[in-house]
């Protein structure tokens, strides 16, 4: 992705493996600070993945298949350790089930080499950016010139390694020379709309305005709003859909005002297993998160909060998927994503 | 209002007059800090109203009505002006027209004593003091026992002098012994759930837990509200109602989960001469607010923000409106609030 770094532009993607040392853009110190976290142990992957220097779906599960990379180099670990560490880090991204399964398929159950492991999860990491670019390019066809879009938390570059889910349609759109305006939610409680969305979106030159998550309603309402598109976290069979909290609160905003509310992810994000939204895990985060904000106390003292950290929004609220074979509806994933005839 | 400071409860209204002083409490340091806001002159209490050390439609009318009688204490002043300058500090609310209307009734054209136009503002308060009490008693039965809340901004005493619009039947209800939770949206961008409301229900020892407002639809969807009660700021002929930015959101997503959503306003929020919500002003406030909390940056440098402070909620999404002269459905308000039989 595209960085403004002291009037230079240069290139990142959100994470990489570089020899034996996985490197983060670390996404807590954004929009003011560009740093780089380097994990050089599964361990401090899985740190990286629980405190949130690293998170977005697809960048979680290609930060666990780098992890297990560095798991094979390292004498006091075992693969299968590794995985279940990397596991139990977040319950609802499913692309991070899929990127260990992946790396445990193609490392084998045997002793792996280092080398072989690492070009595993370098193979992961490609592919999810080759799909994430290829949902830009089926998506790009939505965005019209002159549009006003909406999108929900972060579900760019930051959150896919490259290119992103949602926001890969806008960046190949803006490629294109189209113009269009997006309005970002700011995404309370962690704020990744206001920090990391308008920040991809500032480096990529493409026109925005933050608004407060209250005031998504009042531009759908007005007709100020011409399509929707969030990421998810994980998608159950049926189609209902885990995204950042909120998105529920948008997608039912959307069709009462007739409004398009489209999901993009790549097919790691699909969970056939699952298949109605009530069975995907919601994690609860700290309500310190809510009770804050960057670390200043906006409460009163004694006063507690609650802080689920995902929602679902059910697929009847959903005008399509667009993924890397296509813009999808709900009842075409059954014989399509679910099908398990697209190979990784 | 109780207010719990250094281990006391003491008794506060939002505002009052004393002497020749409105005396306010800083809203904008609360929860954090107690002060006490001293204003000498009408243009005192028009800062006060505009940099929002008082707000919420009902306190606004009121220090409206207290700047009126300082303006017939100053030498320099007159009551056309000083009504004039008032108005002009905030548009939505349309308590404000009211009691600056109330006023000029009150204390005629002709030049008025000190004496009376104090007296005639201490009537206007007293007034919207008891009618939110008789909000309270008429709201109190709609809150049974065991049920869950969610409100949005602060519709408290601190909006109304005493007791609340929406706080109202909540601060009834607890003091007849009934047990119920309330979710207490924060509010973004300026938190007054998060700081005021949450601030007075710790006051007032009724259980509550502070939500980003992007959960608000999961607790809908979860079924774990059973009502939602709100203020408002402005009321229009067909029940169109304009309340805090994000209040059309809830609503909505109240209707869709089968969720009864209650508006409390007095008389003088209900404004006959507008028809329907698309005619209610909707102030728009400075970007920052978005672009940071409490003085601190949150979004990158060059990004921006757009900053509506108000949404309309449009009556079909409103089961009733709870006023000091009973719950009344959107299409009785023509025959009984709009009827101009109620005196003030």
């Amino acid at each position: 992705m595209k960085v403004k770094l002291g009037g230079e532009i240069k290139n990142y993607p959100a994470v990489w493996l570089k020899d034996d040392v996985v490197k983060f853009i670390d996404q807590r110190a954004l929009p003011h600070e560009f740093t780089i976290f380097e994990a050089r142990s599964y361990q401090d992957v899985a740190e990286a993945i629980n405190t949130m220097i690293v998170r977005g779906a697809p960048a979680i599960g290609v930060a666990a298949a780098y992890g297990m990379a560095l798991a094979a180099r390292q004498p006091d670990a075992s693969l299968e350790s590794a995985s279940e560490v990397l596991f139990a880090t977040r319950p609802t991204a499913y692309d991070l089930d899929f990127a260990l399964n992946y790396m445990k398929d193609a490392c084998g159950t045997e002793s792996v080499s280092a080398e072989k492991a690492a070009e595993a999860a370098r193979s992961y990491a490609d592919k999810i950016i080759e799909r994430c670019k290829k949902i830009g390019e089926n998506g790009e066809g939505l965005i019209k010139d002159g549009m006003n879009i909406l999108t929900h938390c972060n579900a760019g570059a930051l959150a896919t390694v490259e290119y992103g889910t949602a926001l890969a349609p806008m960046r190949l759109a803006a490629g294109k020379g189209k113009k269009f305006f997006v309005y970002v939610d700011e995404t309370r409680p962690r704020l990744q709309g206001a920090k990391l969305t308008a920040w991809e979106l500032n480096n990529e030159d493409i026109p925005c305005a933050v608004i407060a998550d209250n005031a998504a309603g009042y531009y759908m309402k007005n007709k100020d709003i011409d399509i929707v598109i969030t990421g998810a976290d994980r998608i159950a069979a049926l189609g209902d859909a885990a995204n950042k909290i909120g998105t529920y609160e948008k997608a039912v905003l959307a069709k009462e005002n007739g409004i398009p509310f489209y999901i993009a992810a790549p097919v790691s994000t699909f969970d056939a297993d699952i298949q109605k939204g009530e069975d995907i895990p919601i994690e609860n985060r700290d309500p310190e998160e809510v009770l804050e904000l960057d670390g200043r106390k906006i409460t009163p003292e004694g006063v507690d909060a609650k802080n689920p950290a995902f929602d679902v929004t059910p697929a009847k609220y959903i005008e399509g998927f667009i993924t890397e074979i296509g813009i999808l509806k709900p009842d075409q994933l059954k014989d399509t994503i679910f099908s398990k005839k697209i190979s990784f």
